[in-house]
C-alpha cells in the first residue's frame, strides 16, 4: 500500500530529470558565447581597428573554451550516472536541482573570470562554483549507490570503477582551489589532467 | 466516430508538453543568472573594489538561489502529475499554456525583487505571479482528475494524496502574499516551509 | 536498393524534428520575457516611482501575452500536425526549418510591436511575420498529406479536418494584415477568435 | 569483463547526445535573432524614421537567415548521421563536443559579420568557424564508421554515399574560406549551392 507520496517518487523514471539537465546544459553552454562581445562599432574604424579590439577578446575567448569543456566534462560524468540510476526519489531530485543550481553559475563566473582574469577574489569564486558542482555530483552517485536506485544488473567492480571516476571532479577542484591562490586563472587547467587521473584511477 | 478535433487530441500523449516544460523550465531557471550582472571594470581598480562591488550582489544571489528553487518545486510537481496525466485535450493543454505564461515570468519578477527588494509593489508582483502558477497547477490537477485523464490504474488513496499535495503551493502563496505587506522581501521564504506542509497533509 | 540519401530520410521518424522544433518554441517563449526590461534603478527612488514606471510596461506585458498565446497556438497545432505524420523527408524538413525562421524572429517582431505599438510599419512587420509562420505550416500539412507522410491508419475524414484546421491560422494572419491598417496593435487581437473559426470549420 | 569505464560507454546508446545536441542548435538559432536590436526608441520620431532604422538592419537580417540556414544543415547532418550510428564511445562525445563547441560560437560570429559585413578579418573569423565545424562533423562520421559504432544491417553502398555526402560542407567552406580574400561577406552564399554538390556527390 502506497502512504505517502515519496514512495510514489520511488516508481519514476529518470528521464525527466535528464531532459531538464540536458536542456539547462545545452542552454549553460551556450550562454557562454555571451560573454564574448562583438567589439563596439564606434571604436572601429579600420581594419586594424578590428583585429586589434578582437584580440583583446582572448581571455574571453579561453575563458569561454576552458569552461565549455568543463560543463562537458560535467554533463559526461551526469550522463554516465544516469546510465546505471534507473530509478528516482524525492532527495536524489533535491541533489540534482541542488546541483543545477552551481551548474547555472558558471556561465556567470566565467564572465567573471574573463573580465578579471587576474584578480584572485575572481578565481576564488569560480574555483569555488566548480568544487560544489564537483562535490555535489559525487554526492548524488554515493547516494544513489546507498539507496539501491541502481540498474540491478550493474556488478559491484563497476559501482567501485564508477564511484572512484567521481571522485575526479572533487580532487581536481580542490587541488584548483588551491592552486587559485599561487597562480590566478591558470589553475584552471588542472582541469585538463581529468582523462590522466582517470586512468590512475583505474589501476588502484 | 471521430467527428471534431477536440476528440483527437484525447488520444494523444502527454510527452511533447512535457518536453516543452522541461525546456521552459530549464530556459527559465537558466535565464535567473542573467540577472547578476559581473561588475563593471570601469569601476573596479583593486582586489578590495572588486570584492566590495560582488558583496552588493547579495540580494541578487539570493533572490536568484530563492527563485531557482521555487522554480524547481513548481518542476517537481508538473513532474509527479504528469507521471498519472496519461491523456491530454484541448483544455488541460490551455490550463498548461497559462501555467507556463506565469512561469516564464519568473525571471522578471525575480529580476524586480532583487533590484527593489524592500518596495512593497516588486514583492506582490513577486508573490502573485507566484500565486498564479500555483493556482494553475492545482486547476490542471483537478482538471485532469475531473476529465478522466489519469492512468487508470491508478487507486483513490493516491488521488486524494496528490491533490492535497497539489494544495501546498496555493497555500503557501496566500500566506506569502499576505506576509508581503509586513515583511517584505522575506515573505518569500515561506515556500521554504513546503516539506513541513507536505508532512501534515499526508497525516490528516 | 537505396541509391540516393533522399530516399534514406524517408524511413527516419519525426522525433528529433519534434524535439527541435519544442527546444526553439521553449527558447522563443521565454526569450518573449525578456523584452520587459525591469525599471532602471536611476529613475527610481519612492514606491510611487516605481508604480508609474511598473504601469509603463504595460503596452510591453500586453504584447508578451498576445505573443505568447500566438506561440503556444502554433506549438499546439505542430504538435497535433506531427501526431498524424508519421515519417519525414528532405523537404519536409525545409519546410519546417523555414516555418522556424519565422518562429524565431517573433521575440524581435513582438519586441517592436512593444515599443512602436502606435506605429503602422512596426505591425505591418508583425503580421507580416506571423502570416508566413501561418502558410508555412498549412504547407507543412498539405506537403505531408500529399506525399503519404501520414500515419496509414489515418482516415480521410480526420484528414479533410485536419486541413480545415490549419486553414485557421492562415485566415487570421490574412484578417489581422488587412487590419493592421486600420486599427493598429489592436489587430492581433483577431488571434483570439481561433476557437470561433475553429468550430465554424467542423461545421462546413 | 568490463574493466575500464570507456567501455562502459560502448554499451551506451546516443539519445542523450541527440537532446543535447538539438537542445544547442535549438538555443543558437534562436539566439541568432538576438542579434537584430529593435530600434533606439529615442532615435525615432516619426513613422519614416522608424523605416529608415529598420531598413538599416538589412545586413543583420540577411545574416541572421543566412546562419540560421547553415546552422539547419549542420542539424540535417547530425540528425543522419544518429539515425545510422547506434552506439558511442568517450572518443565519439569528444568530437561532438568540440564541433557543439564551434556551433555555439557561431551567433557570436553572425553577429560579427552582420556588424562589419565589409572587413576581412570578421569574414575570415565566420568562415573559418564554419570550417571547423565543417571538418568535425566528417570527423564524427568517419570515426564511427571506423570504430564501427553505426547500425550493423545499414549496406556499404549507404556508407560510402554518407561518407561522401559528409565531404559536402567541409568542401564548401574551403571554397568559402577561400573566396572570403576576394568577395567578403558574399562569399558566404557558396552554402546555397549544398543540393547541387550533393547531386554531383550521388552521380560520382
Amino acid at each position: 500500500m502506497v502512504n505517502d507520496l515519496d514512495s510514489i517518487y520511488n516508481w519514476m523514471t529518470t528521464s525527466r530529470i535528464e531532459t531538464l539537465v540536458d536542456g539547462i546544459f545545452a542552454i549553460a553552454m551556450t550562454l557562454l558565447v555571451l560573454s564574448i562581445a562583438v567589439p563596439d562599432i564606434s571604436r572601429v574604424a579600420s581594419e586594424s581597428a578590428l583585429q586589434q579590439q578582437l584580440w583583446l577578446l582572448w581571455p574571453k575567448i579561453l575563458s569561454y573554451v576552458l569552461s565549455f569543456w568543463i560543463l562537458s566534462m560535467f554533463w559526461r560524468v551526469n550522463h554516465q550516472q544516469f546510465y546505471f540510476i534507473k530509478r528516482t526519489n524525492p532527495a536524489l531530485i533535491t541533489i540534482n536541482v541542488c546541483w543545477l543550481l552551481f551548474i547555472v553559475l558558471v556561465p556567470f563566473s566565467t564572465d567573471l573570470i574573463g573580465d578579471y582574469p587576474n584578480y584572485f577574489t575572481a578565481n576564488l569564486i569560480f574555483q569555488l562554483n566548480l568544487f560544489f558542482a564537483g562535490i555535489l555530483y559525487y554526492v548524488n552517485w554515493f547516494y544513489a549507490v546507498r539507496k539501491g536506485l541502481l540498474d540491478e544488473k550493474m556488478d559491484k567492480t563497476t559501482i567501485q570503477l564508477m564511484s572512484r571516476n567521481n571522485l575526479i571532479f572533487p580532487i581536481l577542484s580542490i587541488i584548483a582551489l588551491g592552486l587559485a591562490y599561487y597562480v590566478d586563472a591558470w589553475s584552471s587547467l588542472v582541469y585538463l589532467a581529468s582523462p590522466l587521473l582517470k586512468k590512475i584511477m583505474e589501476k588502484i
